[in-house]
């Protein structure tokens, strides 16, 4: 087994690096403006002290920064730097032997050891006259000094050659003085080191002999939305309030203030794109579609296929598929129209990019090597034999010309970001392949860091964080199946914490367009409020597809025979327009909008690595804090996740998980109801379900 | 962030690859004929199915050899592979989509859904009558089929292009076959595929678009000794029957019958080379030695300059220093012989290589480059100021000539190696440079396989598991000052459990030259058998210094003043002649017999990783099992640690562990006491100290 040779006065070794995501192969996210926390074995040979630095830089700067390292404990390190700027940065860590601090401290020792009773009658006498000019052989102690300053000297003076101007003359001045007292015989010395001379030789430490970790690892840089957003999913089609008209863009850009005052930040559309006409569905899934049936947007097609715009085609685009508008839905113009007012409001739009094709897509005619061939050269469409599903050609990444498919679903994104689109919502992104979602979000992201990716993978564990670590900013979770207490306790535990929560970031949705869970089917009004609740203080991004959400619809669709419970919804809004009475007066806008400004006025709220579980002794109530790290915002939230019946229950409050000293009460102050009680580690909870579902606390320390 | 583009059509992804230390940067450890278990997440985009291997090869093949992996559950897959041969050994992983199984899969179910009920009518007429000669259209189910067929046929003649011989002629049969019942227009399909067509195709995969885990992960192989040894430490000087008189290696001889038939398959001798004059340390580690003391093994120093040899110089070898051995203890001629002697008695002789000079070795006249200069031009003797140890000279690893020292000291390990030597206790390997240990073990080992090297690092869990990595075979541990249940348990179960369990390997030693533990001194003989019984049956490596030991010798040093308690031996064989009388009626050999062949006779005790605690109401006694993969045999062990008085209490078994059915009850066989007995998951255990301190159980299923 031949080893590479390097240097072998290497003697540092460093071990353990977090954080870090498979050896540096994929990038560990943060946000912009926090700090990366790096921790570390770190340690050498024999007794000798080191020291060490993290080294950092964004991959625009030539040059790295540095920040110091402190030993935390059993040789592991840690050391922290900011991250200012979007983008992609790397971290290095760089560990040596101190030999300057390995002496002081011997020489201290030394010079300490020099008044040691211990050490016989003459370090006494030198003690009572320091200056008495004593045989120094007298002193065993004293004796081995001189020769202790003479090697310090050397190494300060080897320290003036590495350093600059009035430090390099400052050390030179302190090497000539060690010189000069190692030089003088005394029985006893005074230790001439002080802190600006450890300052000094710390600014120029010897790095010929450092070890700099084998790895640098990869840090990408978020805009703080990647990590704290409240989506909201809607039809643009059913937003006309004129009944039975295909709702448009304007139509939108008419409700944006609603949605606004709800408090959300980013708004959400199904695809945009023309809907296929082959084999288009009908309301229901229904696998023949009346002439007229608005189809699934799901369906990407050819708008001159379907020749139905009631506008300019010119102005909808005219290559058809994922880069052009449904006529229905307006004109690009109308596109950017909405995109701004909604930017003038703080709210973002996100477009579902949904990378399949209606058999009337242009892609299917200009490039049908990008789908399977079948042996008759048609095109092979989805199936789970024998159900069919001709209505979608998969792409077939396994096609001879994956390069230009690759760049053609690249050009995508890249149209829309050129529209001022930043944020997209990705469909089914587990069935294109992992190597192309590695390439195309590092090559956007490179290009447009400010870019948000949300991925759609309600799927096997694995790939939801194989996705993750391959770019994708936020990700659909398990959430919405997980409602019991010891379900989402655990759930919760696994993806807030490291290694997954330093590259994967959850987005937590109640409901969906295709999924209605059966606890909003079964339990109403309560349930919607309590899932809502949770989805808004379990995870720092959240969403609901609406209005079904504020209006709670929760009639399931009719299974087909045999087949159990379904999560469809009945009517979908998939495949057909649903317009709504947003204003009827059992709307949960007020709570959502509640909500909403309590997360923007709780910094607790807007990150997820703070939570905790606390104990509550009622399996239907479940109880967990999040704060700052300074505890300088705490939130500790309760809530009844029975949507039947009144649940009551103690607290067992781990009381330095929400920053209160052990003993003694806190007031806490109900952001839902404006309450204010007196708190200490047990405390009773009476929670009602549909009329106070929860508590959501500020914790104040007691003056 | 600029992406290395592979072929975009590797669809498969793995991750989470087991066994591995630090992303390949060190090899995990087995021993010859072991199994390599490999565990790793496989993965592809979309729903078609995967398939895996584990490639695996020893450095001297040129290719790899493979073999299946299989999925276990949730994208999990293992493979296992045996290591057959000492070495370096490197395994990867291939993954890719497996085609023709997906459509197998696939026809399956369109040729079961030909007979599914709810599809009709036509459905039904064709079961009646497969041959019937249907409107093929009336069946849309089987109208899919020929298409499907043709599919089919086509990866088949893609296979036969990859085999050869008959197995080519047999897929090219087969393809044609599928094509003419693709021609057919039939109502009703059989299915054509059988084991032999997927056997012949599982042997022809198309690996073009395979995915190979980026990195070659490498495995370290030892032979058996490596993880399963007796050690017995012995101080050759000490080994003469003839009251004062130095020992030599010839008596060390004599004793060889008596440490094999105790079950010793190791004899560790501290270092047999010339003991250095200057500063030698006198008895009890006093300062100044009287003339004619012995000195400490450990100062190695120069033969010349300790002309007091009464055996001929050129035999014990004129260099001094690490190649030498000390005069009084014979020569080269006695050191092989007592080296072939052990050998026929199945006993390897053990060196101690104590990398550190007394001034006067030869290293210190020839390269004071080796060591740290002082201003002053003398050599810096090992100090903690203001204590000196001025009988040591450390060497300097940050040497200028570094290279020369590291030859050197490789140099050392292949000279003992080429007289027969092939296992070396390291003293203080922490206080050598890591970089050199992991070039010099790997070099030894790459040359000589079967050279094993126990590490002696007391020290931070950091070093120890550092010095592991970087290749010593065996460790020696904290078990010495793990006495309590629950320090032993967690400790423990630290230490036999991946990752670490993958590449360090405890060695436990309840006391060495430099460690009498209170436990025994306080405990006397109860205390060294329960330590014994411990060291022998939770670690398959574990060693005594003798026999200090079998005589229960426990009186400590005097500590300095205001120290508290020493761990050192009153009057320590590190500095003095200690002659004993072996076969003392009380000499604890008969215990250490039963031990051994208990060893010996039950593979469960040959390794550690099914260890497993079980529980028992008692914090004085403590319980656990080892046994082999398939519960062919089976260890349970309940030890009494408490010297004193006896202790009684009831276990909870873990039945699954020790291989017994969950109900009723099976049969356990004393080893120690020759006792059987019918036990349950609850039973009574009563262990007095000194008397009967353990139950060591074999148990057996009833039949």
């Amino acid at each position: 087994m031949a080893m590479k040779l390097r240097d072998g006065r290497q003697r540092v070794v460093i071990e353990d690096v977090t954080p870090q995501i498979d050896w540096g192969s994929h990038p560990v996210r943060r946000v912009c403006g926090e700090e990366v926390e790096v921790s570390a074995a770190i340690f050498a040979d024999g007794h000798n002290q080191v020291a060490a630095r993290v080294l950092y830089r964004h991959e625009g700067e030539s040059s790295w920064r540095f920040a110091p390292m402190e030993p935390l404990r059993d040789d592991v390190w840690k050391g922290v730097f900011t991250v200012d700027r979007l983008g992609s940065w790397r971290y290095a860590l760089l560990g040596w032997i101190d030999h300057f601090a390995t002496w002081a401290s011997d020489l201290k020792k030394r010079l300490d050891a020099q008044t040691d009773p211990e050490l016989g009658d003459a370090v006494l006498a030198a003690r009572r006259d320091p200056n008495a000019d004593l045989n120094v052989g007298s002193n065993p102690v004293a004796q081995d000094i001189p020769l202790a300053l003479a090697s310090g000297a050397i190494l300060v003076r080897e320290a003036a050659l590495r350093a600059q101007g009035s430090d390099a003359e400052k050390l030179l001045q302190i090497a000539e003085s060690l010189e000069w007292l190692a030089g003088e015989k005394r029985s006893f010395y005074e230790n001439p080191c002080d802190e600006e001379i450890e300052r000094l030789m710390a600014r120029y430490p010897d790095l010929t002999h450092a070890t700099q970790f084998e790895v640098e690892l990869p840090v990408w840089v978020d805009r703080e939305r990647a990590r704290f957003s409240a989506w909201y999913e809607l039809f643009p089609r059913s937003a006309s309030p004129i009944p039975g008209e295909h709702g448009t863009f304007r139509d939108v850009e008419r409700q944006l203030p609603e949605i606004a005052a709800m408090g959300f930040d980013i708004v959400y559309l199904p695809p945009i794109h023309p809907i296929g006409r082959a084999f288009r569905k009908g309301p229901n899934n229904a696998i023949a579609a009346a002439p007229g049936a608005p189809g699934s947007p799901w369906a990407i097609g050819d708008r001159s296929a379907a020749p139905c715009a009631p506008l300019g085609a010119e102005a909808a685009g005219d290559c058809g598929g994922h880069k052009s508008i449904h006529p229905e839905l307006g004109t690009f113009t109308d596109f950017d129209r909405l995109v701004k007012s909604a930017k003038a409001r703080g709210i973002e739009i996100a477009l579902d990019i949904a990378f399949q094709c209606s058999p009337d897509h242009p892609w299917v005619a200009e490039h049908p090597e990008w789908f399977q061939i079948r042996p008759d050269g048609s095109i092979q469409y989805a199936e789970n034999p024998p159900k069919k599903y001709q209505d979608i050609y998969p792409l077939n990444f396994e096609s001879p010309d994956w390069r230009g498919l690759w760049n053609e679903l690249y050009s995508v994104f890249e149209f829309w970001i050129e529209r001022g689109v930043r944020v997209f919502r990705v469909d089914n992104p587990h069935t294109k392949s992992f190597a192309f979602w590695e390439w195309c979000l590092n090559e956007i992201q490179g290009k447009y860091p400010d870019a948000i990716f949300l991925g759609e993978a309600f799927t096997r564990p694995h790939l939801m964080y194989a996705l993750a670590k391959r770019g994708f900013t936020q990700s659909y979770t398990y959430f919405t199946w997980r409602n019991s207490k010891s379900e989402l306790e655990s759930y919760l535990e696994e993806i807030t914490r490291p290694p997954i929560s330093d590259y994967f970031r959850p987005n937590f949705w109640p409901n969906t367009p295709d999924i209605l869970h059966k606890t909003l089917q079964d339990g109403g009004r309560p349930a919607f409020m309590h899932r809502l609740i949770l989805a808004a203080t379990l995870s720092a991004n959240y969403g609901i597809y609406g209005p079904a959400y504020e209006l709670q619809e929760n009639a399931p669709a009719r299974p087909p025979a045999g087949k159990g419970e379904s999560e469809e919804y009945l009517d979908s809004e998939k495949y057909q327009i649903r317009q709504r009475n947003r204003n009827a007066p059992n709307s949960l806008a007020p709570l959502i909008t509640a909500l909403n400004r309590i997360r923007r006025e709780n910094r607790a709220l807007q990150s997820n690595t703070s939570l905790h579980f606390h104990s509550i002794d009622n399996p239907n109530l479940i109880c967990y804090s999040k704060s700052t790290p300074g505890f300088e915002n705490t939130i500790l939230v309760a809530v009844n996740i029975d949507s039947f019946n009144e649940q009551t229950g103690w607290t067992n409050l781990d009381l330095e998980k929400i920053g209160v000293s052990a003993s003694g009460s806190f007031l806490v102050d109900d952001l839902l109801s404006g309450a204010q009680y007196t708190w200490r580690d047990r405390n009773y909870i009476a929670l009602r379900p549909g009329i106070q579902p929860a508590h959501i606390f500020r914790v104040s320390r007691m003056q």
